[in-house]
């Protein structure tokens, strides 16, 4: 059953993007980030809390020479970019008052903090698909979890991440004076 | 200080393996691995409980677009694939009695089970070397914990990893008769 | 909105148990194991591949000094302990042909392997729930996914945990006779 | 061998405090925590970067009916308070022109982002040691190693932390004024 699918199922998914945000978010991700695109991750949906992407298999990314199975290392970074990116969503979404670009830059801010990758099942096929999804955002510190699936929406891998960024807080003035201690 | 640096900080480390099974080891993990060939991880030491790694810097590996950082991605599949491959040099230093391919066979049975990494500092630099050292083996567990570092020895990320391994108890008998329950 | 609750809230959901087995397994972790007595933990719920547990609020376990929250270590151990339970009885579930005693003797093999805990929100409040479901069983380890909510339902962390265990293998004859190389 | 150990093996260490700070902020952590008195948890060493702490085995913390093994939650309810508190003991030693008071004000920001607990051997013994260190310390997030001994120093478990905290960045001005988009 699982070893005749039909190639509908390693076309990429459709893409979904809330905004024009959401869009060059997307782009900025899959298209700058040079390592991404070594990967060959292909961004599919970018929300207001989290994202999904698509990733066809390349002999470049096989982890197992003698089963054609994906590095976990392309999983673990599949799910730390797609982590940073529900991240910056987010972070988006709470300034929707900001145009795209202001936003955008507030992605020099960004960065993992840590990573956890469970490895369920070995990851084998002609695709995968990941997502991730922002469990909380403070005004310093995205939390994320992960998932990585196979072309036949197995479950293969789980991650959880922790991420710095920079979110203005809701109550901040337009100018704060900040007296330091001395 | 930290600007300057020779180029001598960007040559590959001498090599050190301690056995021809290591020697073989590095080998399988270096060449056959193609992912780890796509990260252009070279294999420095393998010893009976851990392994070092070099990594020169390459276009290839960025992960921001404005400054030039190494994608965490590239860090989390090192420190997986470091762990893995000392899990197996400590598989293997157990079984000393078998000949180097019986030890190499017990790869097919390696997996990671899971993994964190810890991003300290930016990843910068010409080149960076990677550690892993087991500190637990069990008969179906190793763990290990990995460091990764910059040309000038500055720790950058963390790591620790879970293994599965299938490694002979010290006490199994030549032959087993193992009667189930039903 | 969240200022004011019924007591209601504060009572222990009601109990549910799929099986015999289910229902001894809660009471060995709940009356047997000391220190989830410690912690005044409730199993409330036991099904073939998960547990769900209560826990009301007591100055023991108090964290920090000026606020009254629940110490992190209080989350860790019940996440780390539901997991377990979880996983025992996934193990459980895939013998139903065993004795509920056979079944579980089998908690003698059960250790967590490691475990991650991401602490989203301060735990405060008169009580708190949890829950654990095992995302993959395999026959040495197992893999599950954990949350832990307050009173009124929200998520103030997650966890993921591995445990070694022991399953025979679906395809396990009756008798093994097993050659081992020497 | 490891079974006859004199009793001096379970005294508790004798106790290095770096500051009348460091003191301070032991005698928070030991005394007015009350889930940590619940542990038992004694405090031994606090310096710039680190701390260790002492914990005789008791029966409330039994963690398996038949064998007399230490809950796995205490280790990383240990772990967890340790590495926060050598986070704050960093925290103040990069303050160390405040008085120590105003120091230990800084407590009320501090918080577990996360927390990973590696499992290493069966925690049996008349009582444990355990340790952690600050690998890096940010402006927002101190990163922490830790580690958990028996009382003959085998390594049980290890553990690796993030926590949020708040630190002066070193070239914050007296006064900062701050305007912010709208």
């Amino acid at each position: 059953m699982t070893k005749t699918h039909s190639t509908a199922a390693t076309a990429p998914p459709a893409i979904h993007f809330d905004s024009e945000f959401a869009a060059k978010l997307a782009s900025l991700f899959q298209d700058l980030i040079v390592f991404n695109q070594t990967l060959g991750l292909k961004i599919t949906e970018v929300t207001h809390d989290g994202a999904k992407a698509w990733l066809p298999m390349r002999p470049e990314l096989i982890g197992h020479p003698t089963h054609q199975r994906l590095h976990g290392g392309v999983i673990s970074a599949t799910l730390d970019a797609l982590g940073g990116l529900a991240v910056m969503a987010a972070v988006g979404a709470r300034h929707a008052d900001e145009p795209a670009d202001a936003r955008l830059a507030r992605f020099g801010k960004l960065g993992t903090i840590d990573l956890r990758i469970d490895y369920l099942r070995p990851a084998i096929g002609p695709s995968f698909t990941a997502e991730a999804r922002v469990i909380r955002l403070g005004s310093r510190v995205g939390t994320t979890r992960m998932e990585f699936y196979d072309a036949q929406g197995r479950l293969l891998s789980t991650g959880a991440g922790a991420y710095i960024c920079w979110r203005r807080p809701k109550t901040e003035p337009l100018l704060r004076v900040v007296p330091t201690q001395n």
